[in-house]
């Protein structure tokens, strides 16, 4: 018999989506001993926030985030919300006895980061950040070649995140779909938003990051806000880049910017091993680059896996070899995983919990440190 | 008010679980006016199919087809049982006035399918056929752009579906997944059930096919016959290539075959005319390869186009620009333009209907007679 | 000490310059007994030879190529004129005792070939016909992996030459540089003149063809011929493709065009045995694509082997890993071979000599033939 | 009538090969008035320098450099010595009034860069450094896109040259081929050797950097010196990799090693701007990679422009379009633009000048102090 998970979530927009589509998959193509029931979503505009519950089938809708958090008949609270309010409706979940499963970044800072943690933990609730791109078959499959030992010592980490979509002048800050550009609410420019996956991944597959030196620049000064129709100076970073050293002694570079000419969402990373070296680019999310040096000389080359086999990982729950996977199937498979380490709790989990997400946090706080002080500085320790 | 639409699946494999998948995720992403509800599905193994119905949530089983087609609570019927029953179902179907989603090939061959095309345009009940690979939007935006005669005159098209599966002579012939290789289920090997895809978008792109000189080949002559425990005769085409002409001119090259090695389903094709030349491949199927010769000379190269913008067909429905889309998307596409017609019917259908799907089973009889007769044939008119 | 073998080169064209540049190159690169000597240069524009003459260092010239032919202090000449000269030429060197190197394709027809083979196997003199494209490291690597026997049983074979420069009609036929388009001079269109490249290295890697069905198409039809300033019929294939038969069981496709847009001159193959594949184009020509089904499952994949490390053939002798060379170097490389074969003749020489030349002739006639007859075709074995 | 130029070149390794092939080669494929002649050769071992001469054509040979220099008989010097001596021979050429050709780098360190810049200004003397990628034709074509003012405001750019041949630690260090890994007689390690290539190709695309924070690692301690046989400490940065801001604005990362796995010679850039972005890589010369985001949004993508038309730069002097180019092949187009200037010399040199070889030296300092007291360093200005 399975067991029913009465999701609860709030916030209906970009990320509201992708997480309604894994509970609404999950069933298809795992078998999990527990399911997620679409119970109720939250938001503010009731007309809206009804339209969303009928097409994605939940069973009910608040407009009181309050509300949703201390209803008995949620088992777990899904915070899709800007990042300025994370902590504070983590803490009310935490008080309400639910379990968590909150959009990335965990918080504003690692202050904020800290008190969720604490009370987390305190709490014993099952709780998770939905860094997803994990869960890609590809990252996945890196990350399990890299725990094997097969790359051997590490040498070099790298990653960019890359976007074009802010360039415009005419572009507004703040607002529905563009609260990213508002540093008020998003915390953060690409730091936030887009490195934070980056260095997610990276540390689940390399390790911690010990000290950054960062630069962040924000090149268009002045935008109009949504709230007042005034161009008001940007606060936050449209680009920033940092240079990294990890505690197995490798070197990393990171990258990442919306004023990347030509790129979508690419997220890509490296990691060069000994023996072996991996690469991987979101644009092209079922392949990993594989290069291992074992092979005879002449046979030397980067190999392009494409990750849709049987043997792949959570390939083989959908179709059939040489058929590809779209962005979306991450949010599934970060799910699957959660509810798996339901059923028998791990002590290292597979999923980002609030803790590993403290990590992140720290070295973002890091990077923006540094590119105030224009000095190295040492990440905390999560 | 939505209509709904009430679907009985008949058959629940692979692409039992394809066409669900589309029906559940249909109304997430798309506004149509006509909504699929999962009323039944059928197949013979009570247990299975009972478990495949909580799965994807029917809200009936059956174990015989005859009976679901009879249901009064069943609009449509969605034939997905291996190629030598559909003729016999769809029939039923007509006669019970259901409209039918069938999967391809249409039939066994061009007679059955003449029947099948003459009995349902006589009803006037709605009928596809499942090529769902013209729904990706790297496909349709090929599409459009031949349809808006920017290649100018066309010289050439060449496809080829490329696996490697069948290789091992361990592999059995006939029972479940492996029907596909016993000629009397599938009615041929790689031509109808690979050539038949590549066929359908070349003629959906590029027009029909008039006259065609084929080769196939059996690798393997004998493999065990999983009803039998026997070794028998491998009465498929494993492999089949042919040459082709088409009604404006063009010449073809297509070639499929299941002993490619590396290959896993490697579904590519070409399209070169006089001003744009374009080119797409199954297991990169988010980008279109795109070359225009009317831009300055030393900037002229493959565009690879990302199709993930709101601007290209379908993927505005999705996420946002830059991120994958999967093989499963294509139903849901297939499924969205069959609804749109059902509201306002056009004469020319976006979507594959039987007598579409006729025009290319002759390509495919043709290609057959072709190879068996060693002489060039002209293929009938749909 | 060096053998010195002084060479008299008949055309100073595009080929009359890759050959000279490998007579250039040769010493510089390469570590052979025997050396070219750049002694004469014949054409028959008085002013223009002379200046081909001291441009690339050859020390006399002459304006009839009897006389070059005749002259005692030339022991090779290198025929680079349109083919049919190709036949007379290397007769009467033959007669003079003169070793020779043809360009490719070894004559108008199979006919034409077979008195030069006889001949010249009669006079027992080094021969060579200039298919350079066998020389470029990741083909000759190709070859040494079958030769090897490492992709077992073979499958499948295909091929293409596609160009784009004779879309327009402004085009004319016929003069200078324009003689390919031109049957009297060149025998046949894209079948002589690309398709014998894609024949050689496919007889080379993969053995002989037995049998063909062709297509060919002349989408112009009349160009103004150079010579008369007139319209005139176009007799050459523009384009050609051809189903075919290996002596081994494989099966093929090839395909040759000068009207697919986009593509300058890009000349792929791809073989595809039971255990590992290989595909290449010239394009990219130092990479070679390699499929090993050998490696475990999770970790296959296409290997781009960047063929330019010292253990690559004939890179050693350039720079280091990871330079590329280019389109030239092949001729250099075939060179090197033909005088390694002096100094020690091997019964079966790396490099393509009258006789293997031959049996792609017939092979082009065949295709031609079946074109014509719209039959399938017997090839006639050299 | 062909002015002679008349070259003493010191040092024959891979570099003097390369330099020696751009001087056999310039007169086959440019038709410049002043022409190269190979007049003689220094090292300091007779019998391979007298082995050089006689393969690469060079009339006469020295085992003194100071000998080459003082002879009558030469006009210009080519320096292919290692960095230790650069700035000495340098200097001595310029006494006895030669040119000189000087690979990079310029110099140890700036303090040598501006003794030789100082001097040969005042000399007057024509001078070069063999920063050769500039003018690989996909390079050159960037710069003239960016010159015309196509990117419109810059935002980004990136560089890596990725290296794999010192991750053995049986490497020795020192000697012939491996003083690379020799601080004494290379200055630097990959910061020198690799990253000042970098650093050419930003500055003379993208302008100016005033400031770099830079990181570097010895990842091998030590190494057996070929000098003594013992083990040694390693002085060298094996691995690089640097922040950095440019004069207009834009921002860039760097990066170098040879410890990166896979990658034999991989040097890569990218340049994003408001309206265009550019790649490039050097294990695919050929190519360049342009975004256009002027063309139709659906349209929109990364073009592969294979540089091979004879509308690309320098492409046209060798064969046709399609038909790749190889490494070395940028010595010679080098070596071109100086004889070019030579006949009508520019204020603005195409190719770079001791003064621009100077400014990339200030940058390599910079990076090399900021790794060391890990703070921003202000570069200094040429």
């Amino acid at each position: 018999m399975k067991k029913e998970i009465r999701i609860g979530l709030i916030g209906y927009g970009f990320m509201g989506r992708t997480h309604s589509n894994a509970y609404s998959q999950l069933s298809h193509f795992f078998d999990t001993t527990h399911v997620p029931v679409r119970q109720a979503v939250c938001g503010r505009d009731e007309q809206k926030v009804k339209a969303f519950a009928e097409k994605w089938g939940y069973a009910s809708y608040e407009t009181d985030w309050r509300k949703l958090v201390a209803r008995e008949d949620i088992d777990a609270v899904d915070i899709c919300t800007p990042n300025d309010s994370h902590a504070e409706i983590a803490l009310e979940c935490i008080k309400h006895g639910k379990m968590i499963l909150c959009e990335k970044p965990l918080a504003l800072n690692g202050e904020q980061g800290e008190a969720m943690v604490k009370a987390v933990e305190a709490s014993g609730l099952p709780n998770l950040v939905w860094y997803n791109y994990r869960f890609l078959p590809a990252v996945t499959l890196a990350k399990n070649i890299v725990d094997a030992g097969e790359l051997g010592r590490v040498f070099h980490y790298r990653a960019n995140f890359l976007q074009d979509w802010t360039i415009s002048e005419e572009l507004p800050q703040g607002g529905a779909g563009l609260w990213r550009l508002d540093a008020a609410a998003a915390g953060s420019g690409v730091t936030g938003d887009l490195l934070a996956h980056c260095i997610d991944t990276a540390r689940w597959i390399n390790g911690d990051i010990v000290s950054v030196s960062a630069m962040t620049e924000t090149f268009i000064k002045e935008r109009v806000h949504t709230a007042t129709g005034e161009k008001q100076a940007v606060t936050i970073d449209d680009a920033c880049a940092f240079l990294a050293r990890f505690e197995n002694g490798s070197l990393a570079i990171f990258e990442s910017t919306r004023y990347a000419r030509g790129h979508k969402a690419l997220y890509t990373f490296e990691i060069n091993g000994e023996k072996k070296s991996l690469a991987w680019d979101l644009h092209d999310l079922n392949y990993l680059s594989y290069f291992d040096h074992g092979v005879p000389g002449d046979r030397r080359g980067w190999t392009n896996i494409h990750t849709t086999d049987g043997d792949h990982p959570y390939s083989g729950n959908w179709w059939v070899p040489g058929l590809c996977l779209g962005y979306e199937h991450s949010f599934t498979h970060e799910l699957a995983e959660f509810f798996k380490d339901l059923d028998s709790p791990q002590k290292e989990k597979r999923y980002p919990d609030f803790r590993h997400a403290l990590g992140t946090q720290y070295v973002c706080d890091a990077v923006l440190e540094s590119a105030r002080t224009k000095q190295w500085v040492d990440v905390k320790k999560a």
